[in-house]
């Protein structure tokens, strides 16, 4: 059924294949009022796009944005916002190769049994091409939310990890590499790192850690729609995410409570927060903050064996225009759907009261 | 807003807090014609239920669930399910010490600060009773998809861990013991370590895992409502888990796509399964496997300090019935709230066709 | 599906049947704060309740609401609230004659057909008993709204109308007589032809208007989801309804525009209404009027021929207590669901802006 | 909040204002695997579009809508279907004169209450010029529900009225004549008619007719979705709709129970058909039918006092391109909201069971 809208009051509804025409969606339920710094929008497309730097893929394609409505005078009207990305750079002859068979760890599989065909130009619908859309939806969202920061980057790439905590890294440093990690030395040796796993035909995992600052205390509906929850599916709905922990994460679950508890200051913030911001599903004014796992992309530039529709063995050989780690290009993505989350409960957060 | 439903086609909306009469729930969606077993849906929520081993909080309730519509001789009608479940011996007078102030990693802070005041008795809306709720809504939804297996377990307490994947295990021993890990040896660790750690007042972490075995092809909705996005979203939302990972999970953000890949048999089974049974968000067939981190219970039979609503520092003694471990009777609601989105997605795939 | 919820942000999610058990619903996303007065819940169920005059169905049900969560010291928590009302007469042998024949303009054959057997307990789900429900939100949605006056009489029984539209009327009357028509002449006359009708065995339609009064600017969205539209929906879906008309209603689909227009007065009121106090679907502060048609209930104390589960003609005597005309106690029910509808657009009013 | 969005499981969520470069919408849960017949789409909107004929808005506009996704090799995939429509005449300065006046029975006073702005370009999103979104949707969702027959046609101008049934006209004639009445004698009344209103300056309401035959029993859902509650407000959500009535109507009110029943022959059909083929909210393989009120339309080509944004009095002119009577392009636009509601409950009626 349908499963391409995201948010109940603030909501995005997308469309859109790897090798259509274009990539396009409808923001419904945006307040009125709002001044867009449209070129701000731009911006953080740009910060996804394909080929802005040599460790992402090298399809070239401009994702410029076009509105269609809802925006009058440049204040949002309340009305639903209506925007298309085109694609101009779609090269369908590149994947007629994998139109009767199954590449491994794609969604070839799945779709073709779910639904009886499939699209297969560039993974069709299940290209993580649809993320755009977020980020257009995310990048209104966060104009939405002003004050509230949001900074994700990207904290592992295969072994290498950062081992500090946020609090301790200088986040003003991320976008001052193409890998958008903060701390200079490790991205230097993580830029490496991928453009060795590249020039093997691999690709590598990687891990982007997001805080959230300045959240009001309050966002968040027991008992299902927990903020964390919200975040979890949102974070889990991104293309090739494995895995998801705020605040202490999985570590808090060797801990005691004495050591875990979040001890309260008389204003009502707290001396520690394995909270992560959150207490019960609510925010509670500290920093959200918590780790997104991305496996490593399936598409390899290699030789391997699969199965075609019928079943039979077939030979392919990997080519294309892929990433060979996702996790820098992820960065504004996590940071987009982290904004929509916080944008909705905002909203939901006003009726709480009359 | 509303928070208090959970599916898109098979809902639950429940309602309750931990020291009112009752709590229940409207599942809405069921299909009409499933013949239930009655009784095995009261064992679910035996394994639930507070007071059932010498591990868990003393609170005595029998969580007798009475059923009020939707079910005609044996069978499912297609309305709307109503249930009730008593509660017996809420003690209300246990609770009136927190009335005024905010223990340290709950929920009082947070509601206070949302919704103006708060039913202060026993955590209200935020104690983790509500769970019953999910557990019945779960057991019919394990009896509509019949064949599926869903089976959940204890992997860690603490900083003990079982180290072999669940394909090592023997997953029929997971009920013979308290902890409710199906490794004798380490279930007997686990059991003593809870043991002194609430000898001491204190709390302690762990993990649930779960299998779901004889999944269909083809559950799981592009792009938002991915399977384990909405798997994510579901035990995410259970109290005081902090992390889910599925498949290979934050261990597979190390890995390179030539080992994680997971290469096709002929009949289009999987020679390993790092995907955890998922591929695209979409179910492929194979078993889905996921791991559930939960943070130390919040309530300590200790002295701390803490503040009252104006801000003033307070010295408070916990007291009540509370688990020193929430993992062995997070299980079944684990299991629980598995089997709500594996129904969910299993109606909602009937109509990716006509 | 699931079809058992009404609202978007203030929602009713109902359950029950006729001779089941009981009856009940959550009310969820109630905002905190509000100031409960329970003993007028209780006065609009009573308002329903059979029994209740010599012109309505003598079934004998006290009606009592009992709620179970949500409320706390008299106010609402902003947690769901679950409320039940046990059925105590439900006389299950009155039915049995029915349980394999169809009730002609009954539910009865297309609740088999569509779910292969059917609860034929006093029309089970089909039966206007679960209007309890909806008359209880419907009570608590009142009093969240506090300042809006919703009225609703009946204005029609058969061919007897009144004429004159509702500013010439004394609606503070309406409760002074059984039929709840605020003219008494015509209540009178009304009470005396329901009276001969069921003294027939037979049955008779009728008008139920209403009128909104204090509503603020700006309730309602578009551009599906239109304040008319929304209560059209509320009203078409109570039992028995046959149409919904308002404003000028039909009657406006024979005027001219430069008959219909509003003229604006300077102060933003109309010199006219016959928009009815919905401009483009969004409430302009004038009274919302409208009028909901019932047909004739279709239980009839007569011989009649109909057919049996395998098609064969049998012949059925009609008995059971039921409503010789079922405006007098959809007058209750009007307001409920107008006030339903009313208190959602008034929460969804508040994200129009930030 | 949201409120562009129509169906629950198949869905429409649009957005465009009437003088935006661009109107479109997204379809959603539209099952894969439809062969689409694009002409026939576009056919349907060729019959609501502005500029067709004699007696309709003048503006020009060729209305022609273009797919971004979704469809693949001729058929649906299952995936979310984009598509635009170029604004190509929006004459922005023919509007300028309302941006700071309010027109009578126009939007224009409530969008600036309730937004605090508004796009005031012919009316903005307000504009009926939105349905050909719903159109587009309503053709597509035509070609889903195969052998199910959806019939509209005009059997009101002002006071003239077709008093015979759908029953005995001929419908093949409705499109014979630019009225769209089957009755080729009253539809030449009615051309004249709307011709003699439009020289006045003036507009005139009008009834839309429609039939729906062939629809399968078992389509709707209780309790709150009943069929005819979703058709209600699906019409009512059409602007300038001020009632609706089905099966037996506002007539149906004055009936006794023993005439208004419908008998069943032995085959499960009945011999008459008051009901308009829904029990209890459920289709039960008889012909529906309704009837939809539409106002006149408010804006005339004449002079009229009204107030500006500061509650002056002004004189204005009406001007700009309109119908004198909206009930012939509306008859496409019934036609795709109820082919929405129909193919919504027809997928929702797949979950019925298992």
């Amino acid at each position: 059924m349908a499963g391409n809208s995201f948010g109940k009051l603030f909501t995005l509804t997308s469309y859109g294949e790897s090798h259509g025409p274009a990539l396009g969606g409808v923001i419904d339920g945006c307040p009125a009022g709002i001044e867009l710094d449209l070129e701000a929008i731009q911006q953080e497309l740009d910060r996804r796009k394909p080929g802005q730097s040599s460790i992402v893929t090298q399809r070239k394609e401009p994702d410029t944005v076009k509105f269609y409505s809802g925006i009058f005078e440049g204040k949002t009207t309340g009305m639903s916002i209506g925007f298309v990305i085109e694609n101009t750079n779609q090269k369908s002859h590149d994947y007629t190769h994998i139109k009767d068979s199954y590449r491994p760890s794609h969604a070839d599989y799945v779709y073709d049994k779910k639904y009886g065909f499939r699209d297969y130009r560039g993974g069709g619908r299940s290209s993580a091409r649809e993320t755009a859309c977020r980020v257009v939806a995310g990048a209104i969202a966060k104009q939405m939310i002003k004050g509230v920061e949001i900074i994700a980057y990207v904290s592992g790439v295969g072994t290498l990890k950062i081992s500090k905590p946020y609090t301790e890294l200088d986040l003003t440093q991320i976008e001052s590499n193409i890998v958008r990690c903060p701390d200079a030395d490790m991205a230097a040796k993580m830029e490496t790192y991928i453009k060795q796993v590249r020039g093997k035909g691999d690709t590598v995992g990687g891990i982007v850690s997001c805080v959230i600052k300045n959240v009001p205390v309050g966002l968040g509906e027991p008992v299902f729609d927990k903020l964390h929850a919200e975040l979890g599916k949102a974070m889990l709905s991104i293309n090739a995410v494995k895995g998801f922990e705020y605040g202490s994460g999985f570590e808090g679950s060797t801990m005691f409570g004495s050591q875990h508890n979040d001890a309260f200051n008389n204003d009502g913030t707290t001396k520690t927060n394995f909270s992560g911001g959150i207490q019960g599903g609510i925010s509670n004014g500290m920093d959200i903050y918590f780790n997104v796992a991305f496996k490593p992309v399936a598409t390899l530039i290699q030789k391997y064996e699969t199965i075609d529709k019928e079943g039979n063995s077939v030979e392919m050989q990997g080519k294309g225009r892929h990433d060979p780690c996702v996790v820098p290009r992820a960065v504004p993505i996590v940071e987009a759907m982290a904004a929509l989350v916080i944008a909705d409960f905002w909203l939901q957060n006003k009726v709480a009261h009359l």
